[in-house]
């Protein structure tokens, strides 16, 4: 009984993982096809979403079913509680992905991110991968010092979101206002999907040393 | 026994629908607070943010306890974990409304809205708030009658998100990038809080027939 419950927990941290190995993968080809004006891969990454989203409820049924068949408690409960919210945090990067992509989309054959916003996008796009790779890492280590390291890098994030909009309210702007909504929008989806990166690790220092961190979501953008 | 676990299970839908009484008030007056450039207003709603906060922090420490101790299955086990995620939705709702209380603060004593937009957004922010009060109407009665006309209200909101976008993309738009910046935040913050809305409401309906309907949050805005 108890290695079936073990296994079956397992089976769920690895859902989770896989979930965040999608959404960064996706995040980072949305933000190719952003920069590049590449309608085929905006397509496929609209289209990839729904495995993320099949993944959820895969992994939703399996702990709810884990909570009434084996009903834990303590540590166990928090655990499975916790990979419900994980998988929510993850879910929400493969819609910031889809949303990403459907800018590039909709600007197809132009480029949505003028030339002297590129720079800012690209990092943006690398770090919200970067962050992800290090959540799914962080959820399979349970190491809370990578942890650390996710919330500082965020920080870089934040700062990047604030150079957009210094970038849209510089008088020498003329990209006229379509550009400017389009580079709000990415801005806010690359700040929100890092935001669900940092939650998840939050999440899982939680689990390990039973100190609640500030939730990530609760935090302002611009 | 049974007793004290339907209580608690009370108290839980209790809280839900203080949350969503809540979260409608928030962003009612965060509306006007937008819309009149009324800095004290700005402040106070995000200052109440907290209780919203507070509120789901308590929520999710009693249904954990709550499957620790009473360990229910079946339907009653799902109530308690649904209940987490409307949670989610209902605090997410209050940062919502913190955001554009925070858009009044910062254009303060200026105003972020210009005359031509202020019909929109005084429908968005009305119809937001009667989206909030009926998923509050939803949580007490389980009404899914009631669930069906908000999905319809909520497509009013992504026509009325649409119009923001129009209006910005005309070439008569004489506000600027900083003006189309703002809207274009308070736009999508608008939407993602009618789907928040819609997405309790869904849950709701989840409970009372099984049936899944597909999720709200995975709609896209724009």
């Amino acid at each position: 009984m108890r290695t079936a419950y073990n296994e079956e927990l397992r089976s769920i941290a690895d859902s989770l993982v896989d979930m965040a190995n999608l959404a960064g993968s996706a995040m980072a080809r949305a933000s190719s096809a952003l920069l590049d004006a590449d309608l085929q891969l905006a397509e496929s990454v609209i289209a990839a979403d729904e495995r993320i989203d099949d993944l959820q409820r895969d992994l939703e049924a399996r702990a709810i079913a884990l909570l009434a068949r084996q009903q834990p408690v303590a540590t166990d409960l928090r655990v499975v509680v916790t990979s419900l919210r994980m998988s929510s945090d993850l879910e929400r990067c493969g819609d910031l992905a889809r949303h990403v992509a459907k800018v590039a989309r909709r600007r197809y054959p132009g480029r949505a991110i003028p030339q002297d916003l590129r720079r800012t996008i690209l990092e943006m796009g690398q770090l919200a991968e970067r962050l992800m790779a290090q959540a799914a890492e962080v959820l399979l280590t349970r190491d809370t010092d990578a942890a650390l390291q996710l919330e500082q890098d965020d920080d870089r994030m934040d700062e990047l979101h604030r150079m957009i909009f210094h970038h849209l309210m510089d008088e020498r702007w003329h990209h006229g206002v379509e550009t400017a909504v389009d580079a709000t929008l990415v801005g806010r989806y690359y700040e929100r999907f890092a935001d669900h990166a940092v939650s998840v690790a939050r999440r899982v220092v939680f689990l390990v040393t039973g100190e609640h961190a500030e939730d990530a979501t609760a935090q302002t953008p611009a």
